[in-house]
């Protein structure tokens, strides 16, 4: 099995994704935000790339959902915050969700066999789930505005070393460099991930902003068993 | 004082490049050669592209080198194996050097305003020299093929945590998300970098091929204190 790690949406080629299982990463904050509105009920999000296709998509009953450079967009019932997807009110509903990158990279990997949303919030679920499905993995960062974001790569290192660990009786588990790079970086920060996003740059914007409990949140390790997965251009918990 | 890695040759965009000190890294084993050979007494190292361009700009007393898969060119004087760049053959000639991807880096670095070639080998006084230039740094990992490569990615940790240890009294030292992630694998990896060499993709070829010392020569930490710099075509020792 190989497991290929991809920086960043514009790295993102077809041909990569074309037959593999694909786990798509925005830790901060649009899968850490899908996964846990799927958790709490949401009967399934919607992820759309523009403000406006979210408003000609959106239906009644509908929550519209997500965030222009980490803010609420104007009229919108919520916005990126995975508290704001805990409560009653998304019990059944289902969430039109645009966001910066995150809806984005789904998108751009709709070339792929499987999508899947993962996060250190499933991703142990994540791996497993990706693992049993036994063919290629991609695992794309959607990074920052076309950039490497820390936190994508760091949880892409944690998935990675899961997968690899689940592999391990295989004699053709392999990454590419990039991978084995990253799950260096993940072990050296193993036992203190909410300190290291607490402390990049996609962190602290959000820390600025008042987020850091959101950022303290996106850093809990397998502390929600949902596996989001891509059908019919919705998110939806993947059956197991 | 702003720190930026660049992942591979593809991803330098001149903007990236223009006014910085650029530190072009390619460990296994371009700019490990191009070191070595500078401390044992080479007048000069150029680097050109293609097979074709070193066959014409050789003249008379200058040594032949570089490698195509890893392989020395047929009718060359030498590989591009450091331990071919040691001896007295070496002292006081030029050596014209073609490899698949370190000297297309140090072309594709041509808009900076400085460029240095770094290795394991040199690492510090790469990052000291850079240092006192005092303008913004780019570092660019040769990579493999355009991918990016674990060797050259975790001799980017290095410079770049160097880096930081020298300003680490100035308020501003920053660097990109790719550099911290690289920092955090280097710290994994510190005090055992020839396994970690050893047991990478771009190690385990050369090793497969008969060059194993070779990796554990490029795996070695300040061992000589040369830091070749680019002028007029040629890569020529720093004269601090």
């Amino acid at each position: 099995m190989q497991v290929d790690v991809i920086a960043s949406v514009n790295e993102a080629r077809a041909i990569e994704l074309a037959n593999r299982t694909v786990i798509v990463i925005d830790v901060l904050r649009a899968t850490s935000t899908i996964i846990t509105a799927l958790a709490h009920g949401a009967s399934g999000i919607l992820p759309v790339e523009t403000v406006q296709q979210a408003k000609q998509a959106a239906r009644d009953g509908d929550i519209t959902g997500g965030e222009r450079n980490c803010k609420k967009i104007p009229g919108f019932d919520a916005g990126n915050s995975p508290f704001e997807y805990m409560g009653e009110s998304v019990y059944g509903k289902r969430v039109v969700l645009t966001t910066s990158n995150g809806t984005r990279a789904i998108h751009k990997a709709s070339k792929a066999d499987v999508i899947l949303a993962g996060a250190f919030l499933n991703a142990s679920e994540c791996a497993r789930t990706a693992y049993q499905l036994r063919k290629d993995i991609a695992v794309l960062c959607a990074g920052t505005q076309d950039e490497f974001a820390f936190e994508d790569a760091l949880c892409a290192g944690l998935i990675v070393a899961e997968l690899f660990r689940l592999g391990r009786q295989e004699q053709e588990m392999r990454t590419n460099d990039l991978g084995s790079i990253l799950v260096s970086a993940y072990r050296h920060h193993e036992g203190a991930i909410p300190e290291a996003l607490l402390a990049c740059s996609g962190g602290m914007r959000l820390a600025k902003l008042g987020y850091a409990n959101d950022v303290e949140y996106c850093a809990g390790i397998d502390t929600v068993s949902v596996v989001p997965v891509w059908v019919q251009q919705m998110m939806l918990p993947f059956a197991t």
